[in-house]
Parts: structure tokens; sequence; C-alpha cells
């Protein structure tokens, strides 16, 4: 269990609130060690594939993204703590410098984990004294990009669980990250449309970016803004998430084996990696198994389909005659739903059953799996990133990406919000917690 | 020169129309062997690379087109000219059956050019003959999927001229394909904005796809419908391409070495492949040459740049403190533009400069080269493909690419027109004449 | 047929003896167009792999050959023919400069075939004038390296045959290259062991290299000198070749798919290419059928398996109970065999089987499929290439590869001698006439 | 330091000689633990590249070797310690089964490394226990297959710090294995030639394999045997190893930049992967460093050049105006000179200078670095493996690779002997103890 971990206050703070930024910094740190704690030295340091890392190096980075952007800036008298890890630990920002080649972040046997351990003590102390001591102009300049270095954090949480099951998936011993799973105990009842009537509507988050949205005192991105006009036509939007049931019928159909119903770089992609099944499925005789971080398991067919890529949930929404929602599409039907769902703080580490509840127009919006859209992740009208290095944060990544919402069971609960937009390539994202809800065209 | 060979009638016919329909047919079929006369077999068998296919390879796969989606359907007895070839020149349909491996067009030695030239007239006899005798009804059937078949060949045109380019700028030689070049003699003017004032407006193609429009009886393929409202923003848009003389200063300022404009996918691209210039320009001491179908060059600094892959075009322009327009924007644009430009029919085979003429507020909309837009290719709202083999025409590749609007130098004049959507991927593009006017939210 | 091809004089001739070298280097030369004379320009010019050059291509470079070490050193006032075909046609010397690379030989569209006829001819016109007109010392000079040049282009005789067989393989028609095939209508007969005593032998040849063996007038290769003392343990060799007869019970056992016979690299090679049998071998349904140079056909179960991998023939060799021979036992057991075979020259273009013939202690030591021997490629004790760029004709090679004797099907029958030492690398040799011959320890 | 972990008796013992037996397996197994405990948990489970081994897959492999070949041979009611490691820790040993893929070793990080050290305790316990109460016909069947066990177990020692110190030279901290170096004061003099006159001697060892040499008690491996005749004639070879002052003149003179001297792999090898220098060399502005177990420091002229490949000891040798020696010109040369040398047991882990001593006609016979040959790697005349999976060990190797002779500063003492036969393939070794000594012949 991680709880009481979730920080509480995660939104920008007025710069006079000293004690709550220091409370949120504390909660967020605190998170990241809860969860490397079920982990060994020697499971934190192997990196399985280029575009997973250690859990050593996310919790060294981290702390690396505190010391750039908000110690060198502000603390007085500011030396390293290492030279060498400003290298060792940027992971992509070109204006801070040169960077550790992404693949072979796995070879960083040094520094050991205790010293990374200390590394974060150290930040730790200094980034809470600075809070301390800085006058209020100082913590003014300090509060957006510390609340940003927040959720930086918490991305690399939900990475630092991804990241180690496909690790500790690739053991033929196939551990447990936590031995004590979970069930829902429910039964998804048949899926249930519900219409969106469209029309001029309004999209995205009104802060200015990156950072605080000043009406409503909420944090955001800067790839979720500017809050801006989109036209939709009317579109019926599923109930739940498509489920493990559905996605086995579509195997059994011969889904993965056909060209039918896949986009031709889907189709190049299951065929060259032999793709048959999501990712941490395995058939054993007559029976699927999953892998999942309480260990391998009978495969629940009620269970939201995780672990696929975009190719697959397209071509699984078109086989079911329907389709993946577009992103503003998904905004508009979630937008004033409450953050509610099986979170990273319910600590369940895997997607759960919906519950069959007619009443209830939408399921699952939050929480258990992140939905893929069919929209290709490009900047809103009007969208600048912010000056300076943490301008790479998002918009640079613009290209060849598809858009997913609403966070996973590995996502902090503080973290996500209708607005969020994640986005990972269609093919190489599938040992994230990636699901789909079906929408269409109303009729 | 390719004179008088710009088909008459590229609308889908009245069914009643067989003359207008046998006279399109013929010039099209005839423009291929005109643009083909210029290669030796030798050209015309070896492929480049395995995006570009062999001449002889695209002779026979718009044959095979009309065999497999005309004859085969409609010819009573129809016997096929060749069983092998239904394999050999089928280039992506699955419901058609199996496909001789792309990467591997280049190793059909046979069947040989004269073989091909004989299937050509084979083929071509027989549809005339079928046109002659046909029925009505039967008539009725066949014309849309002739018309499909003759904007079909009419791309394999475009790719005929530019993967021919390809091949030949590979030579050390660097032979020409036609030695008579061209000059504009034109100077562009300082570069000069267009407000558009955006709103609620209709994006689109009104034709049941694929094909025709009945309401204005023009062509359009698939992807361009349904028409449909989009909300724009008001924004300004060049009055010309960008120049030579602009990429020359980007390169001046060590655009290619900073990693400052660069979306990150095109960073790593530039990089991966050590690339420094558009396609085909080659320094020699201090100054540029161009290599173009007329043989190598100096560069000329008031054309279009051309041979760029999305990644530059996009760096490009935010260099030059722009963006690329979105699609909606370029249509909406030039949606009442007459299409008029050096296109195909003009036989220059590469982009001119612009004419320095203020009263004009958008050049170069049709022709010179393809634009690339901030878009990247996904259905419109309510898409959805013909039923059938055909339906892989266009909606299969809607991942990853990003949509080029207005033709080039190598599109035939009845091919191309405002509510047109080109696709390439945004990298490997560059064998195609591309390039990039600006725009900018209105401010 | 290539009937009256045979040069009658490709030993170094004595100096004066310019009409015997005259007609040995028009023999040779015409040989090279007869072979070529059964392809179309689109065949000669298409690349099917790297490892494989075009007949066009060996053509220029055999021309090549004779302009860059022949007229450039010898004939006066001389100018290049094409400044361009130095690089285009230069295949590894570094010593004469850069060279157009390997892989990319295919794209050479031009210069045209007709071009490289017409390079021929103008080389052998320049080549015979010097001949005609050199004094004696000058031919003296020139007589070793046009003899080199003339044993240069045989091999590449042997190329132009299996480079066309592997293109044509390629082709999903399966085109003969000369559509009369052959039978030698005999059955091989049991395999008998011929006993060799061994001790101290002397192998290789006396000839300076490269060149002329003054004792015996004969041409050899750098690399069979110099003649030189081994001690060799008593050994049996077979009298004939391994048959497929042999080789489809080594597949009906499992051959292929066990890894108990194998070298680690050659088990490593089969299966990452998914290797079950001779490369051109095709199994339909419950026949085996083999591509040869006459079209496809029924596998011949007497014949001599071949194209084969060292890998492969060193497995099969163990699976029957022997081993490959070393190339000294080889030479030893073969050196006074005369050179008789089913050669070039006869035309089959493939190898046959041996007669039943108990009498005659070893069948098919030449011709038919070069005979992997057990020993990689390094240098004879005393070795020493000649200076200049001729000096990278062998030397430079002598890593990685086993050493194959005997010639075959394809190989000139003035070409071939005991001491000759053909060279690949273990698994990248497929495409060659290679088989093999059994050996074993004296028991 | 590794003081008095030399095993005093790794020949094969006499069946009744269970302590010495016993003594001798403490003595090895101990010295891995010594050569482990300066790593860290992370250190040991990383791999680093496909070619080197996690040490704790070395801890772990060469336990299972004595598990699977004694104990679940011998052992009376044999259980598995865990059944899941005769897949993970079998190397290449088809005949006992499936492997965990090679390149796969560094994502182990379970069984974690406490596990392992239980593994090696537990399986410690039972052989001893064995050897203590087998009979004395089982004492004699165990015997050869434990000393067998024991020098697998040195070679593993070996790459121990081979593999280490890959891993440690990635790291961009640069950090020590052991930080105290050494520094041997000589100053090696002239290369002086040592004559030898050959004619037909004996080569090998005579025991058989794998195993005891009954003649002379001593161990060797099946690969260096039987004992034979060769003929050799009169060469010369050098006093000392090649120096890091004869590489830098290499260097100097352009020796990895122009393909004169280079075998035509070497050069594509340098090139491919811009080979520049010894591995672990590092040019700092105008001196070189050179990565040791003790960390980077100065390079040191008089030292031996060590980490090349043979490609590259090939190319300074023919620079130098020499060549390598044979395999056996070099044991010919070496057979009866004592095993004296810088040895693993004395842990410097690092070649050191050779004495400037004329009366000594060979130093450096054993240890500091392994020395390239011109011979590759094939079985000896009459060589046979021996049955069962142990027959795996040595014979299947060969192909492709060089034999090296001598040992290294990182080989046992009691593992090395004249007639030891390493093998490596020539680009793919110089994470290795690599170098070379220069031979002629005698003129």
């Amino acid at each position: 269990m991680i709880p009481h971990q979730t920080p509480r206050h995660l939104s920008a703070p007025a710069a006079s609130d000293r004690g709550a930024l220091g409370a949120a910094f504390r909660d967020v740190r605190e998170t990241s060690l809860h969860l490397a704690a079920r982990l060994s030295p020697e499971d934190m340091v192997v990196q399985s594939m280029p575009d997973a890392s250690p859990t050593k190096w996310h919790l060294a980075h981290t702390t690396w993204f505190f010391e750039t952007f908000v110690l060198e800036r502000f603390e007085p008298d500011h030396a390293p703590f290492n030279e060498a890890f400003r290298v060792l630990f940027n992971s992509y920002y070109h204006k801070v410098g040169a960077q550790h080649p992404r693949p072979r972040r796995g070879i960083l046997t040094r520094p050991a984990l205790d010293e990374v351990m200390r590394y974060r003590a150290a930040i730790d102390e200094r980034v809470m004294a600075l809070l301390d001591h800085a006058n209020e102009e100082t913590l003014g300049a300090i509060a957006p990009i510390l609340v940003v270095g927040l959720h930086h954090e918490q991305q690399h949480q939900e990475l630092i669980l991804t990241d180690a099951k496909h690790l500790l998936a690739c053991s033929p011993l196939r551990p447990a990250y936590e031995p004590r799973g979970h069930d829902s105990g429910c039964t998804p009842g048949e899926l249930r449309w519900t219409r969106c009537a469209g029309g001029l509507v309004e999209i995205g988050a009104d802060g200015a970016s990156p950072g605080d949205d000043p009406a409503t005192d909420a944090f955001c991105y800067d790839n979720e803004s500017p809050r801006h006009r989109v036209f939709l036509e009317p579109f019926d939007i599923a109930d739940r998430l498509v489920t493990n049931a559905e996605m086995l019928a579509f195997i059994d159909d011969g889904g993965y084996t056909r060209p039918d119903h896949w986009l031709d770089e889907g189709w190049a992609f299951v065929n060259e990696r032999g793709v048959g099944a999501p990712l941490y499925w395995r058939r054993d005789g007559a029976t699927w198994l999953e892998f999942t971080l309480s260990g391998e398991r009978a495969l629940d067919p009620a269970e939201p389909v995780t672990h696929v890529s975009f190719f697959e949930a397209d071509a699984l929404a078109r086989w079911l005659g329907a389709r993946l929602p577009t992103e503003q599409e998904w905004e508009h039907a979630c937008a004033t739903l409450p953050v509610r769902g099986n979170l990273l703080d319910d600590a369940l580490f895997h997607p759960i059953a919906a519950p069959a509840d007619p009443d209830t127009p939408i399921h699952q919006a939050f929480g258990d799996c992140w939905e893929w859209t069919g929209s290709q992740y490009r900047p809103y009208p009007g969208y600048a990133p912010p000056r300076g290095a943490i301008g790479e944060y998002n918009g640079k990544f613009m290209s060849n990406k598809f858009v997913l919402r609403g966070g996973s069971c590995a996502t902090p609960r503080s973290h996500i919000r209708s607005t969020y937009r994640n986005f990972f390539p269609p093919a190489e994202s599938r040992w994230q917690f990636t699901g789909l809800r079906l929408a269409k065209d109303a009729s």
C-alpha cells in the first residue's frame, strides 16, 4: 500500500503558502521511495530495453530536475552535488547540455544506489531550506517550477512501475513486484453507449504554460493550453473500457492474423514483431496467463484489456464495429466527471473490472488504463512552449505520437485531470498501462 | 514537353459518355509512356531504394489496376494476361491476394520491358473494347472505378519522375532525365502575409468515396470526404513558397547543427542520417549545386526550396519565426483559387521562382512543390472507406503521416484540387517534390 | 554451348610468342561475351545481393583490369577511355584509388550496356595494338600481368554464371539461363575409400608470384606459392563427391534441426537464416525441386550436392561419419590427376553424377563442384604478395575463409589445377557451385 | 592480492588422493569469490555487451557446471538446487538442454546475489561430501570431470576480470576495480630475435581428451591433443612482446588510417567501428590515457600493448616488418620454458614491461598478454571431442577463430601451459588481454 502519500497540494500554491509547497514536495518525494522499496539494488540498476529506465536512474533524474531547474537558479552559492550528474541524469534537455545516452542508462552501476539515496536526501534538504528562507519574490519565482518538478516526478512514478514490470516480466522466474494481488469482484455488463451532442465546444486548459491556471488555481502542462473552440459532430461513447473478453474474441476470430482491420503500419508491426496478443499475455495450452505486478496469473476476462499498442486498439475497435474517440471527443465527454477511479494511490497496480452499473454513463474515465484516442499529438491552436530548457518538456515530441487520456492504475490521483494529454508512439508503447474505450458516429 | 496529353475529362462522366471516358483513358495511358520514353530499359528496371519503384514496375502496376479492378469484374470470359502478374504487380491490396515484396521490385528483370509494353497494349485494347460494348448499366458501374484508375495512374506518373530522379542522382555520372532546363526569370519579392479570418468553415469534398461528387461532377478521393465543419482561429498565410535563399540562411546560421528549432524526432533524423541540406544539394567549395531532372547545376536562390522532409520544413518555419499551416487552414485559404501553376503538363520538371506580384495574395498554391502542413493524416469526421479491395487505397495509411497540399511540378493538372490530401511520413519523403509555405497566428 | 572458346595458351608465354598471347587474349575476352549473350540488358544491370555483381559490371571490371594494369603502364600516350570508370569499375584495389561501393553496383544503369561494349572493344583493340607493337623487353614486362588479367577474367566468367543464377532464382518466374539441360545418365556407386599414406610431402606451386612457374611454364597465383613441405598422417579420401541422395538422408534425419553435428557458428547460421536445405532447393509437397541454370526441375539424387556452405558441408560430413579433407590432403591426393571433368567448356552449367567406376580411385576431382576443405585460408610458409596494387589480389583476404579445391562446372578448363586455392567465407558462399568430398583418418 | 589461492593440484590426481582433490576444489572456488569481492551487487548483475557476462552469472554458471556434470551424475538421490537454474546458467551445452539467451544474461536481477552465494555454498558442500564418501571407483570417475570443472572455473576467473573491466570502462565515472596499480620499473631493450631451426617437430599434448595426460600426469584440454608431427621451416621469434611505444609509432605513422598493412576484413572492421587505437586508449590533447583495472592513467610506452584485435596485431606486425608466429612456431619455441610471469596470482591485473635482459632468449612467454598467432583455430590431425555434453566444450568453436598462446595477467598460474590453445574471433576480442610477439622467416 502507498497510503497517505498523496500530495495534498499539487496545484500552484499562492506564493505565501510555503508550508503547503513543502508538504507537497515531501509527499511526492517519499512516494517515489515507497515505490522503489519493493525492489533490490540489482532490480534498480538494470535496463530491460532502451525505452525503459532503471529505477535508480528515475530516482536520480527526478532529483537532478530539482537541482538543475530550482537550486541552480535560486540557491545562493550553489555548488553541484556531483559535477558528473549533470550529464548522467539529464534525460533530453539539450539546452542544459550533453546527455548520457538513453539506451546506456543500464550500465551505470556507479553511482551506487546508496549514493543516489544520499543525492536525494541532500537535494531534498537543500530544497526545503530554500523554501524556508527564500523571500516572497523568490518564492513566487520558485513555486511554478517546483510544482512542475513535482508533476514531473509523478510521471516518473508511473514509469518506475511500468519499467519494473517490464524488467520482471523478462525474467524466466517471473517474480512479483507486490505479491498481494487484487480482484474487483465485478462483472462488467453489456456495453452501453452515451450520446454526446457535440457542436462548438471548448477544449483545453486555461493556464499559462507550463503551470498554473489562474482561473481555477489548478496545475496544467503547457501542451493542454490554450483553451480553444472546436466543432464536434454528435457521437456516442462507451460506458466502460474494452475488456479482455472482447480481446479474446478478437484473437479467436483470427484478428491478429488477417489484415482486414489493421492500419497498414499496424499490420507491418504485428508481423515484423510476431505480435499475437497484448504484451504480458502468454498462452499455456488452452488457457491464457497474464503477467501482472503481482506475478503471473490466469487472465481475467472481466478486466479491461491493457498493454496494447495504438495499432491493436485501433484494429480491435474496428473489429468491434466502432472506432476510438478523438481526444476532443474524450475530453468533452469526460470534462465534468470527478477524478475517481483505480489510481496509483489505491496500490492495486493493475486495472480492475468495471461494475455493471447502468446509471453511471461513463465508468473508468480516470485510472485503470490510459485510453488511446484517434488523435495524433499536435499542438493546440495558439500553443507556444515556455522559454528556456523547460520548453523542451512537451512541445518537441509533437510528431508521430497518439494522445492517451485518463490516467491508469499507476498514475497518482493528484496528477491526472480531464484536460491531461499523455502521448506515445503507436507501436512502441505496449509496456505502458494502455487500453481503450469505444466511440462511434451518432447515427 | 508533354503537350496535348492532358486528359480532358477526368471527372466522373455521365454513363452515356463513352467517348469522353475513352479519350481520357487514352490520354492518361499515353502520358505514362511519354514520361518513360526518356529512359533506357536499364534505367526502368533498377530500384534505387525500397521506397522507390522501377519505371517498368509503375507501367505494369497501373495496367494491373485496370486489369484487376475493371476487366476481372466486367469483362465477359475474362482470362488473365499472365497469372503471375496478379502477384508481381499488386502493390498493397491484401484483399486481392499476395504481393511481391516492395523492396524486391528491382530484381524483376523478367518480364522484360518489351513484355510489359505488350501487357499495356493488350489491356488498353481490352478496356477500350469493354467501353465500346458494355451496356449502359455496366458502363455506369465501370465508369467510377475506371476514373479512379486514371487518377491512380496519374499518381504513378508523378512517382515515375521522382523515382527516376532518385535513381539518376545515385549515379556518380549524374545523368539528366531531360537536358533542357528552365528558368522562370522571376525574382520573388519580400514575403507578404495574407490574413484569413477563420471561424466556423467547411472543409473537404462532398463526393461519395471514392469518386464522384454528384453536386459538382468533380472527382475526389474517399479521404477528402465528407465535407464537414471545423472552427479556425484567425491566421496569416504567406503569399509564396519558402525559397532556397531562406534555406541557405538557415544553413548558414547552423540550423542543421543545433537542436533549438527541431522536433525531437527530427533532430534524431538529421543526426542519424547525417542530413545537413535538402536532398540533392551538394556543396562544392563555396557554392551549392543542386541535382535536377536536367542534371546538376548551380543552386538558384530564387526558387522554392524542395526535397525537404516534414522535419526540415517544420524547423525552417520555426527558425523563420512562423509555423506550417494546418491542412484546414491551407484548404480554407486556397479553396477558391484557380488550378494554375507549374504542373506536369508544363514539362519543366522543377519548381520555379514566384513572380514578385503584390496584387496576388497567394502564389504557387498549385504546382511547383507539395506544401507540408502541420496536420497528421487522419480520417475526417464521418469518414468511411469504400467496401472491397479498393477500400485499401487511402484509409489504411492514416497513421504517422503528414498531409501535403497543392501538387507539384510533377503533378498532372487534371489531378490536383484544393481538397486533395497527399500524405507522406515526416522523414522518409525527401525524394518527393516537397516544400513549404509559412503561416502564423493572427496577432 | 561454348565450344572452341577455350584459350589455348594461358600459361605464361615466352616473350617472343606475341601470337599465342594475342590468341589467348581474344579467346578469353570472347568467352565472356558468349556467356553474357544469353542475358538481356535488364538482366545484366541488376544486383540481386551485395555479394553478387551485375554482368555488365563484370564485363566492365575485367576490361578495367587490362586498362589499369596493362595500358596505363605500358601504352605510349595513354589516355583513359573514361575518367569516371577508374572509380566505377575498381573492385577493391586501394592502391589504385577510390572504389564505387560494392553493394551499389546495381544502381549503375549508366554507362549503358552499349557503352560498356564499346569500352570492351576499344580496350581490346588497344591491347592488341600494344601486343603487336611493343618491343621484346616491353612485351616481357607485359606478358605476366596480361596473363594474370586473363585468369582474372576467367574467375569473373564463373561469377557471371553464379551471379546470374542467383538473380534468376530470385525471380518468381524462375527463368532459365540456358533452357537445354543435361543428364549424365550415370548412377554413382557405393562410396569407396582411397588410402593415402601421407608422410613428409610437398605442397604448392613453384612459381614466383603472381605468375609463372619457371620450372613447368605453368601459371599459378601468388597464394599457391611457395612450394613447401608438410607432414601428413595417413588418411582415406572418397572416390566421388557427396550426392544429393546423401543430403536428403541428412535432411530426413533432422540434420538441419538438431545441433548435434554442427559447428557452433554453423548452428547459429542455419537458425538465424532459417536454412533447412541447400540453396536453390525447394520442397513442393513430397518432392524436392532444384533451381538450375536450365530452370527449376526435380532434384536428381545421383548428382553431387551443391550450393552448400562450409558449415553444411562440415555437418553433413560429420553425420556421414567422416570429415572434410584438409587442403593439403586434397592436393596430395589429386596432384597427379589429369585436369578432366565437367567444366565451363562443357557448357552444362550444372554438376553431373559420377559414373560407378571402381577402377578409378578418384572421380570428379576437377569440375562439377568446388570441394570444401577443412582448412582455413592462410598464407603458406614463406608467402609474400607481389609489390604494388596487384599484391592486393589474394593476400589481403587471408582471414575467416575456407579453402575450396578442384573447380566447378562454371570454371574454365584452362583456369584450374591441383594447386589452385579458391576461398570463401564459411557461411556467405552458398551461391557458388560448392560441394564436398569425404575424408577420414586412416584407421 | 590473491595470495595463497593458487590451487596446488590441478593436474588429474590419482583416484586415491581425495585430499588433494578437495583442496584444489576449495582453492579454486575461493579464488572466484576473492575476485568478485571488489565489486558491488549492482556491478555484478549488469552486462555491458553481449560478449561479456555479469559476474553473478559467472559465479552461478561455474557452480552449475559442478552441479550438472558431477552431482547430477554421481550424487545419490540427487535433487537440483533450483530447477530453473538448469536453463538460466547453462552457457552453450545443447545436450544439457535449453539455454537462457546469452545477450540477456544481464536482465537476471533474480536470483539475487545472495541466492547465488547460497547456491555456491550448497553445491560446494555437496561436492565435498561426495568427495568424502565416494568409493574408489566412483572417485576415479569423478576426478577427471571435477578437474575439468576447476579449469573451467579458472577460465571464468579471467572472464570475471575482463568483463568487469569492460563494464567499468563503460562508466563515465571510470571507476577502478583495484585502486592500487603497479609499475614494473623496467624498460625493455631493443627487440632481439631468437632463431629456431624448425624441421619435423612434435606439437600438442598427449592426453586423452578432455583431461589428463597419463604420461606426464598433467591436465590438458581435448583441443591440445593428440600430440603430432608438423614440419616447420626455420624462423626467428622476438624475445619480448610488442610494446605500447611501437603501437604509438604505428598510430603516428597513420597506421589505422591507411589500408596498406591491413587484411581486408581488418580494414573494414576498423572503418566500420571507427577504431583508431587499442581498446581502452583515449587521447587527451597531446597525451594518451589508458583505462586499467586500477582506473585511467597515462599510457606507459614500456608496457606490452594489449586489448588489440587479431586484425590490429596482424597489421602492426606487418608494419614492423615482421609477422605473427604460427601457433606451432610459438609452441615449439616456448615448449621448454618454465611457467613463470605476470599471472593472475600476482594480482597486478595489468601487463608489465619486460626487463632488458639479453641473456634470456624469450621473455613474457607466460602471463602479461595472450599472444595472437597467425593460425586459425582448427582441430589437430586425429582430434576427436569427448562423448556427451562435455564434448561441446572446445570442438564446436573451430571456425573463424585465431589461436592465442601463453596466458595473461588475468590467467591463473596453474591454468596455463605451452600447449594451451586459447581462441577468439579476429575482431570481437579486444576486451581480452590480447597482445602480440613478432616472428619472421629465417633469412
